[in-house]
């Protein structure tokens, strides 16, 4: 039954719950979860992913970490890292834009794992020469920004948060320091409209609200069918990463955080989440960010 | 040169706003402007945009109103209309998703007219059978619903906003009964936040937050340049139209506004708001939303 479930070419969400009721039987109880949890961070083949990663594998000699990104192959980060870690690093093709990659994901997971305690989504896009800019005036505002932004940092996030729900459920905070298991996204203090004072990245700004909203309603759901799941949004600061490089200069150097940094603040929010955090919108500093 | 300029396939906001001030210099001052002003409803073939059109032209025995629709050709609504108000009524084709009818329908404005004293993007989109419905939980989150809200509800209202704010510039309050040019975006108050507590209606919801945080950056701006344009939100209540008539039952009677009532509402605050009110969000009551 297994096996038929595991070869099926259609996937689905009720064949995904199946598989994982069938590996919750093979466990006695849930506190007999393999010690130290598994964790899944999507986008995170470099920059705060990467980062989030090896924090992840070192503070924990037991921890599991599935690492996605679109190209396993180049990503240069990890692969160095699976060399130390070949044991509990587990390098995942997803790519935010095509379903059937998280789709696959999901069911590679549940088959190797059947569970899952944390899922970092740390992707983001701001820039890319010739495709998109951070908008500078409403001039520049164009629909294929807007959308591609809005795809990648919203839609992305959202739609894998959907396909491993089945395990994350499964998981709870079981296996890890925590009660229940997370679902951390990475917003971005921009995203506030309350604290929006400067304007302009219209569209890096509204994918990342649009994100928190998603996020909310995320973490209603999840409260209403009392799964032991929560869901938060963190504002990393601004880190020395690809993604903040052509955007430093105006940045005092104190406010510019190291990667280690700032990955380090936010795990600690994560493992000291309880279950009246659940759709909080946080910053680095464990600081409430207005909507 | 005018002509010159009219003719001119290529069109371009630099062109556009040649072609205003051209117009402009032919006022003496800007008090010259034809009283009643000039407004723009964008989706007016029926719903709240064709009620706005409607009380636009009755309330004013002067205004000019400008009615944007997809199909001019089927909106029996506005042909009914221009029937009687012939002089005051004109009818422009604009579809949110076709960038080059946006444009044309600037130009069009600023050869007949030359400037705008209110924007109304009244458009939205919640349901269409086989194409996009509310969700009632995450697993029925689907990009494409996503991306469609997204495009109609925020990218589509943000982008007319560009394409007429050199004709907003140009207006400002003057020839209507305010001191500022208004751009009064239909949002709802499922778009916020912090009044999320019920979740769902993932899709409409992300995209009418993502329009609030795009009005508020457009807002920062039109006062930066200390533009005579302001930008406010508003939630017309739930109103007895047919986007909210699968979603009717159990709203209470005395809740379900008919458009008379709301769009009513909805225009005393426009009319009565002043620099101060500009990125606010405001409901049918001019209480305001949190984010």
């Amino acid at each position: 039954m297994k096996l038929h479930l595991v070869n099926q070419r259609l996937f689905s969400t009720a064949n995904l719950i199946s598989m994982i009721k069938l590996r919750a039987s093979s466990f006695s109880t849930f506190s007999s979860k393999r010690e130290g949890g598994v964790s899944m961070v999507q986008g995170a083949s470099r920059g705060l992913g990467l980062e989030f990663v090896k924090q992840l594998l070192v503070r924990n000699s037991q921890e599991h970490v599935i690492a996605t990104c679109r190209n396993p192959n180049t990503a240069a980060g990890l692969i160095e890292l699976k060399k130390k870690f070949s044991e509990r690093l587990h390098i995942q093709k997803l790519d935010l834009t095509i379903d059937s990659t998280i789709e696959d994901c999901a069911k590679a997971i549940a088959e190797k794992h059947g569970y899952l305690n944390l899922l970092v989504n740390a992707s983001g896009i701001l820039s890319i020469p010739d495709v998109i800019q951070p908008e500078t005036t409403l001039t520049k505002v164009e629909r294929s920004s807007l959308l591609l932004a809005y795809e990648v940092n919203a839609v992305g996030p959202i739609l894998v948060t959907k396909h491993m729900w089945p395990l994350l459920k499964a998981g709870g905070g079981n296996g890890s320091e925590r009660d229940v298991a997370v679902v951390a996204n990475i917003s971005a203090r921009v995203g506030s409209i309350g604290d929006n004072r400067l304007g302009g990245w219209h569209s890096y700004r509204a994918s990342k609200t649009a994100l928190n909203q998603l996020t909310k309603c995320v973490a209603v759901e999840f409260a209403r069918k009392k799964d032991p799941i929560i869901c938060i949004l963190l504002h990393p600061g601004t880190v020395d990463t690809d993604l903040s490089k052509p955007f430093q200069k105006n940045v005092p150097k104190d406010k510019l955080f190291t990667k280690e940094f700032s990955v380090g603040r936010l795990l600690g929010i994560i493992d000291s989440s309880k279950s009246h955090d659940n759709g909080k919108f946080f910053d680095w500093d464990h600081k409430e960010i207005v909507w």
